[in-house]
C-alpha cells in the first residue's frame, strides 16, 4: 500500500512534530511516500530538494503512484490544497484530518467537497481508528 | 469569455482591495464569475453561501465552465490551492500572481508547476500587462 502524507512546508511548521507522529504510525501499514515532511529539520524555507521544478515533479509524481492521500490540513498551506485537488480531480481516494480546538478557519473548498473525507479530531488515539477505517487495514 | 478569480478568503482578507483592483479590470475583458472575492465586506468567517457544501459545488461549477483562471497567490489560502489544483488536472489554463517584496513563501508546487504561469509583480500596471498577454487581448 502506498501512502501519500500532506502536511505544510513553507505555509509554517508548527505541526512538524504531529506530522512524524501521524507518518510513523501510517507506516506500519504501508510506504508513505512522503516521509520527509514529518522531518523536524525541514524548515519553512521548503528546502527538500535541489529546484522547486524537482520538488513539484518528484512529489506529483509520488502522488500519482499513491493509494491514498492523507492530509493533515490545519495549518493553512497553499501546497496542501494544491495536492487536494489535484488528488481530487483524479479520482483518488483523499482523507483530510482537521483540529478544530485550534480555532483555524477551514476552507470551504476542504469543507464542503464531496469528493474527500473530513474527520476533525482533537487527539492522536482518534486518528489512528480513522486511518485504520479510512485505509481498511 | 468567462474567468474564475481565485483569491484567499478564509486564509485571509489582508489582500480584499488588491482583489477586487485586479477584478475590475478583468471585467473589461469577460465575466469575472467569482466577483464577491473581492467584496470588502467578505470576511475571512467566509459565509459566501448558505452552506459549505453549497459554497463548494457553486464555485467547481464556475471553475469547470471557466476559459481561464486567475489566482492571487500571495496569501495563504488552501482554497486557492485546491482551485489550481484541480484546475490544472483538467488542463485549464492558469496565471498566478505573486509579490515577492512581502516576504512570504510560495509552495514550491505553484513556484516549481510546468503547467501553470506564475508572474512576480510589484505594482498594479505590471499586472495589467501580464493579465492582458495571458488573456491574449
Amino acid at each position: 500500500m502506498k501512502i501519500y502524507f500532506a502536511g505544510s512546508i513553507r505555509g509554517g511548521r508548527e505541526d512538524a512534530a504531529l506530522y512524524q507522529q501521524i507518518i510513523e504510525y501510517l507506516k506500519t501499514f504501508g510506504d508513505v511516500l512522503t516521509e520527509h515532511i514529518g522531518d523536524p529539520k525541514l524548515t519553512d524555507l521548503g528546502d527538500d530538494g535541489p529546484t522547486d521544478s524537482y520538488i513539484h515533479n518528484r512529489d506529483l509524481e509520488w502522488l500519482q503512484s499513491a493509494d491514498f492521500l492523507v492530509a493533515e490540513v490545519t495549518t493553512v498551506s497553499m501546497g496542501v490544497g494544491y495536492e487536494i485537488g489535484r488528488a481530487v480531480e483524479s479520482g483518488k481516494k483523499v482523507l483530510c484530518l482537521f483540529r478544530p480546538e485550534t480555532g483555524k478557519n477551514l476552507s470551504a473548498m476542504i469543507t464542503g467537497c464531496p469528493n474527500l473525507e473530513l474527520v476533525n479530531y482533537s487527539d492522536f488515539d482518534e486518528v489512528k481508528l480513522e486511518l485504520k477505517r479510512f485505509l481498511g487495514v
